[in-house]
């Protein structure tokens, strides 16, 4: 057994069954490994950026890592952005990355390149086979790596011969390190603050305290302490819908974000962050809180968040259950010229039960996530890292996890461009995934940001920066050359019907809704 | 002035006008001043291996930086396997890559990231404005690292608060240091080396020495000599056609390169680099150079290769001139079904007068190189760097550097998918650029990769590694999606008809030849 079938092994031991792959040849030893043991599907990706992103996407649903397989320096540059947006959302992935054979690097062949640093920035392990033999136990503490706190990148380096040249077997799973426990002397004291602070208290939540076991008891605290709940503007993944409590979140707009905050005095921390603003703007504070307000870190989201809330919830004395709130009447159809409003009713009013939302609906969906609330229960997956070029892949990863449910990816048509290749691995393998273009055709968000830095009345070379039309874009074109059916609609009533068919059939839908 | 400003007139002075530009929020001042200084052409790129890839081949035949504008570490992130390429071909680009404003930094906001961490691998120089009177000063050392030696990237972080606040104003361009002379006892020593070697020497050129003057004098040495011509596999712009000195090159496969190595006593590089294998397999050399053989290294690329060559010229007693080589006559026109000899004669027979042909055809256009030995006058351009989705961005760069030459792009359809945003780009600024997408649905070159590693018989879960089949991508419906005119054929006739009439129509047209 060489190197790379040690490692391929050591993956399955230690449950990784899921590879996203755009190999080379340095990879093909690893390919091979792959095709003759028997338990990884393997999933191809036109484009690095599709690899990094699905492996998100898949641990955000499937809560295990998926591996990667990336073709040197480049191949792993090319997957950056998105182990960026994994890495902010904590999400754990295994990369294998090929490297030229240990007796090759010192050539400086074409390829050649530093891949520890270009792995370094996004990722929290890294290690580099030095022989066949160490191949399968850096796996599994890649493995293990990957699924310590709430996630983290890890990085393995695997030079050619390593994978060529015999080795021992494979190794045998490693535990990841148990989750820290909150202090109770933190959980005394966000306990008395909430209580005290009421409608002016705030639990800040993160990780696995947005999904239904969180959300319970969050809403047990804020029953009896009076708190409201939020997140720290976005979130990995959120389940909601069908009468779950609800959470706010941050709005993007500093403005906007100072008023949502400004009357809470005590924050507590389980598993969110200190609110901060997205960008810094001259003039705008970066901090958001107001001042006085006084904060609590009880858990962060690498800590056993659960266990925080239970003990908090015991703290403050909650009640044992407290009644599913009302949940907001579905929003009627709407018709006629699109508005964000529109738009926002019209997905919220057909979100099917279960539905995976990917958003990366920047500026024309921002209202979605809110009039959402009224739906079916759905979970709701956030892009963490502020990096564009998300939803596509990420949907990818979620239906390969979830192949029941169905993937709804919203994204703006600035954002989608960047990984469109994602589509050819959503046609070749059948996902279920309906997908919403906003086509406003431009960086729209950026038309307010420039005036936001104080840059009004932009001539005509800025705006062609922040424009995609000269040409429009046809996404149905882009979706057919991939091999997805799509759409084209202006009209509200026709994309009602549009996002109706989508959904009702099986396999990857494009509709392109022109703002 | 602003510091963003004073980045502008910057490089303004120092004759830096174009900018190839993605730019986000933070970069939204530098977007605001180059509205408002006449004098730079920006070209957005919907995705920034795009941005990255146009500046390196804006480079190659301008023989001037552009700067790249990339919005903060995923930004450049994805302009990095693109840099990779330029870095390897020696070409001179000047990044701008915005950053949060420093005092924003802290916070770890979602798209903070290690960006020098990023640039470093990719990069000969960086530098971070710490002020906003610091900019321009980095801007001019920024230009004048691009420019040293053959040419070297160069990333200028610019935090948001150096580009808003005020400024001094522009600092003045700083010239490059004076590229290296030859030791004479080098040129001597590859004199003598040459001439005692004759058909057995070899002159491996590389950077200027692949240009016209550098053809010119190393065919001059060759008279004198007897030697050989090479380049190291590959160039970053090679000029031929029209009866230029023709250069080999050595072949990717490595049997192949080292039969036609195997004869070679004395190397001599001028500009050039020693031999080595692309990958390293199992059993095969890195090092392709027969045993026994010397090598006087007398410039590297860095150095000053034409002094070098004149000198060298002159030692061996080189005719003032040699007649120019006999153009091997243009190949008939081929008819029925495509194979890579007909493909290459089409290509070759119809290649206009002055094109810039930038080719990516990793495994169906092998021999198109050869052929067009027999063509008009024409630039090649090769991948340096060996990181896929080179060809349509750096055709971007070209088409905006010379804009009265046509671009012909050959590429395979796995190395298009890579960065085909640059269709987009294309047709917005309606490039000059004919486009052949050589589609055998398959990372064609890892098949046989795969059974030179040893992996005979592959399965079906390693030949899904490495098809693009199932769907077959459509690149008509791409091309137009993008904007872009297109034409599928599957024979040559059609071939030719519908080469010579994209060549014949002004602005980007993909011809998808289906192998």
């Amino acid at each position: 057994m060489n190197g790379a079938e040690s490692l391929v092994r050591t993956l399955l031991a230690s449950d990784v069954n899921v590879c996203f792959a755009n190999p080379g040849t340095s990879e093909m030893h690893f390919v091979a490994a792959l095709d003759h043991v028997p338990g990884v599907r393997c999933v191809l990706g036109l484009f690095e950026g599709v690899v990094t992103g699905a492996a998100d996407g898949y641990w955000r649903m499937a809560g295990k890592p998926a591996a990667t397989l990336l073709h040197l320096g480049p191949g792993l540059a090319n997957g950056v952005a998105n182990l960026h947006n994994a890495r902010k959302a904590s999400s754990g992935i295994v990369n294998v990355i090929g490297e030229h054979a240990t007796h090759h690097l010192q050539y400086d062949a074409p390829l050649t390149a530093d891949i520890a640093g270009i792995a370094r920035p996004v990722s929290h392990w890294i290690g580099t086979a030095k022989t066949a033999t160490e191949a399968a136990k850096l796996g599994a503490e890649a493995v293990a790596a990957a699924r310590t706190g709430a996630g983290q990148i890890a990085s393995l380096i695997l030079p050619a011969d390593t994978a060529w040249t015999d080795a021992d077997g494979p190794a045998a799973a490693i535990a990841p390190p148990a989750r820290k426990k909150a202090d109770d002397a933190a959980i005394q004291a966000a306990a008395q603050a909430l209580k005290a602070a009421g409608a002016n208290g705030m639990l800040m939540l993160g990780g696995v305290g947005l999904l239904r076991r969180g959300l319970e008891l969050a809403a047990r605290i804020a029953a009896a302490t009076g708190c409201r709940l939020s997140n720290s503007g976005y979130s990995a993944r959120m389940e909601r819908g069908g009468g779950l409590p609800q959470v706010g979140r941050i709005p993007f707009v500093v403005d906007q974000a100072l008023a949502y905050l400004k009357d809470v005095r005590e924050l507590v921390l389980v598993g969110g962050r200190t609110p901060v603003a997205f960008f810094a703007y001259p003039g705008k504070p970066s901090l958001l809180l107001p001042q006085g307000c006084n904060t609590t870190a009880v858990a962060s989201i690498d800590d056993d968040v659960i266990d925080a809330l239970e003990r908090l919830a015991d703290a403050v004395g909650a009640p044992k259950s407290v009644a599913p709130a009302a949940q907001p009447p579905l929003p009627a159809l709407p018709d006629g010229t699109p508005t964000p409003d529109k738009v926002a009713a019209a997905i919220a009013a057909l979100l099917p039960e279960q539905a995976i939302v990917v958003d990366e609906s920047v500026t024309s969906g921002r209202g979605i996530f809110a009039a959402a609330a009224a739906s079916a229960p759905h979970d709701w997956l956030n892009n963490m890292g502020g990096s564009i070029g998300f939803s596509f892949p990420v949907a990818v990863g979620c239906a390969l996890a979830c192949p029941d449910r169905k993937v709804v990816a919203l994204t703006g048509d600035g954002s989608a461009f960047y990984t469109l290749q994602a589509l050819w691995t959503m046609a070749r393998e059948k996902l279920d995934i309906t997908m919403v273009v906003f086509a406003n055709r431009s960086y729209a968000i950026l038309r307010n940001e420039l005036a936001n830095v104080g840059a009004a009345n932009p001539g005509p070379r800025a705006i062609d920066m922040l424009t995609l039309d000269r040409p429009d874009p046809d996404w149905v074109a882009l979706a057919k050359g991939h091999g997805v059916g799509g759409r084209r609609v202006d009209d509200m009533g026709d994309f009602a019907k549009a996002f109706r068919a989508a959904l009702a059939e099986p396999g990857p839908q494009l509709i392109e809704l022109v703002l």
